[in-house]
């Protein structure tokens, strides 16, 4: 049994959707960011960056939402989640997830975590202007160059799939204007249609609309 | 043929260091960054984010250092870059090097490239002033929990040791007191010591000690 540590709203949603779709045996235990549990001895002792998504597994803890993502598919085979056996293919997919969470997220947790680069409130304000913009460009990026359609990668469903709905979940809220960007949006909807995305934020009491 | 894009000082040396290793054949095209070429239309059209490094492989152009060293372990399986085969294993490599990418490889360029976070020059330096700190947070947790030596994964040389050692290269120049990174620092000598690393390393004219 595998043991997912998540709190609602962060990208351990794509771990948790991909978990479902795998048809994993596992449980999702939530983690209190209100009262600061991802900073407490007990969740240190899961995960010492202090941060969410981790995994246990039978072999030992992961984290790092790429690494999780590419375990769960290459775990459970049957579930074809990624072109395995294809070295350009999976680095592909590597390559996507790399640019979510090396470019894309960072872009977004300058509006929300701007604590973690610079100590004055200045700016971290000034960090905070600057999210729609980098997070515009982005998903124009994305938009125009990378989401190959209907999924990211083409006709197969795989693990960039989740990592791209969660990231992109939060776009409305980082000031980006979705009406130019209607790949992106015709992808989180072909998203919400699918039993374990549905499941997975049922699970975890978030709503995307 | 596979042809690298790079330039002198980035995170290409990870990937330009892994070819080297598993004896495969490409041809390192250096990329001028002092006449700003990586924002040119030339280069543009093989990479449209304007960044080294990129791959030009026999089935397409990859980029993202963790999915262009995926690549190189699983398309030369030979040189057994990677455990291939153990997803527990295999993903424990893309974490570290998720790790590499999302939180170490931001943290330091927050010292040089500001810019792509905030407009105003006062927040751009506020950011510079930080890097010390970050960068010394994230090579205290490589030193004490993720670098199991001798190798970054134990006893097997991986794709996570060139990355380790080319952004662990800018540790001194982002003001990091080394004098408490004994691990760190022997794992770059024994890196220096490997021909590949070498012969990468002179092909780029880059000096490391």
């Amino acid at each position: 049994m595998l043991r997912l540590y998540y709190a609602p709203g962060t990208c351990a949603l794509a771990t948790h959707i991909a978990l479902e779709e795998a048809g994993a045996p596992y449980e999702a235990v939530p983690v209190d960011f209100s009262s600061q549990k991802q900073r407490g001895p007990e969740y240190l002792a899961v995960n010492p960056k202090g941060r969410v998504p981790a995994l246990v597994t039978e072999s030992g803890t992961l984290t790092e939402t790429p690494g999780l993502l590419l375990f769960v598919a290459q775990r459970f085979p049957d579930a074809d989640l990624a072109p395995l056996e294809d070295p350009f293919a999976l680095a592909q997919l590597q390559e996507f997830n790399s640019y979510l969470c090396s470019t894309v997220h960072v872009a977004h947790a300058h509006g929300r975590r701007g604590a973690r680069w610079a100590d004055d409130t200045a700016a971290i304000e000034a960090m905070k202007r600057k999210v729609p913009a980098t997070m515009t460009e982005c998903f124009e990026l994305i938009e125009r160059k990378l989401l190959k359609g209907p999924w990211v990668m083409g006709g197969q469903y795989t693990i960039c799939d989740p990592y791209l709905f969660t990231i992109g979940s939060w776009i409305e809220g980082d000031g980006v204007d979705t009406t130019k960007l209607p790949r992106v949006i015709e992808h989180r909807r072909r998203m919400l249609a699918r039993p374990a995305v549905q499941k997975a934020m049922a699970a975890e009491g978030t709503q995307i609309s």
